[in-house]
């Protein structure tokens, strides 16, 4: 596998359903023959831990389903609250009418273990290879992801914990019409 | 259909997907056969928006898969902030030891559609009937529920949209280790 970026590492498999957890706003990635897109998501949930598994709707009319669909690959990109405006963008636009990162200004990065690109500027990554089951997908538009990778920037996310220190960098979590949450203040029942 | 308790509001089935679009922790509630049970889950989302549907993962081995499996019936209830300890206790032990709600001091009042009790001081109720898969229940634990009823608590759920402007009031999202983060700070990316 290709190094990752500075400041990014490897998150363990097993803990990797904690990138998604809380329930935060995702970037879906995709690509194939020479496309790329991205598309916001916030109906993604973990589904299994070991090998760990993540559910994600992907629309039937969308490019991104076209792309997931051809290669068999996604992935789950989780962007802090400066990239809000980013996120509602990509929410708001199809890549059928060109490039969304270039319209968005987002940049890219590669992946280590499939082809879709990541998201540069996110907290979290989960790069993903469908499980294919037909029936979810016709009936439900709903797509099983088995996690082959993931990733985290360090200062929030590291020996698999959140760590919400900088505000800059907390995750997103979409209700609607524009309006997001930040992930707010911490609680630990146990102290 | 009876009456809400004072403060809860029906909300319209179209935007039930609202209450959980943001990701929050939720309680499961079921009955069936003289017993009823809650559980923490935090592996719940939107499936579709009308007629609304969920899904939601729940584990062969526990209680609430036998009294959600008898029954064809479940509720997602939705905590504030101020129940994290219950939350965090829900999952920690097994209704099959004893009432759940009197180990927790959790009180309920009756649902409007189905026979699962919904907990009292959440503030988001969701009532859902099984749309049987048992493909997707045996191999994934995956439930799809038809959400049939829908209210919350006027006070930050209202017309449609969240307003947390009681701290207490504010929703929960659940990482790890007994840490919770609070819904945080609202983004309105339009504005």
């Amino acid at each position: 596998m290709s190094a990752l970026p500075a400041g990014i590492e490897d998150v363990e498999l097993a803990k990797a359903y904690r990138l998604l957890n809380h329930g935060p706003v995702t970037l879906v990635t995709s690509a194939h023959g020479g496309r790329r897109n991205l598309m916001a998501a916030s109906w993604v949930m973990p589904l299994d831990y070991d090998p760990p598994k993540v559910l994600v709707v992907i629309d039937a009319k969308t490019l991104t389903r076209e792309l997931v669909e051809c290669s068999g690959e996604f992935a789950l990109n989780i962007p802090p609250r400066r990239m809000a405006g980013a996120v509602f963008s990509a929410g708001s636009r199809s890549g059928r009418d060109g490039d969304k990162f270039r319209a968005l200004g987002v940049d890219a990065f590669a992946a280590r273990r499939i082809g879709a690109p990541l998201v540069a500027g996110c907290v979290g990554w989960l790069e993903c290879r469908v499980l294919p089951e037909p029936g979810n997908e016709k009936r439900h538009d709903l797509f099983i992801g088995e996690v082959v990778a993931a990733a985290a920037d360090r200062r929030v996310f590291s020996q698999g914990r959140w760590h919400f220190d900088d505000d800059a960098l907390r995750t997103l979590h979409y209700t609607s019409g524009g309006v997001f949450h930040a992930t707010g203040e911490r609680i630990d029942v146990r102290s």
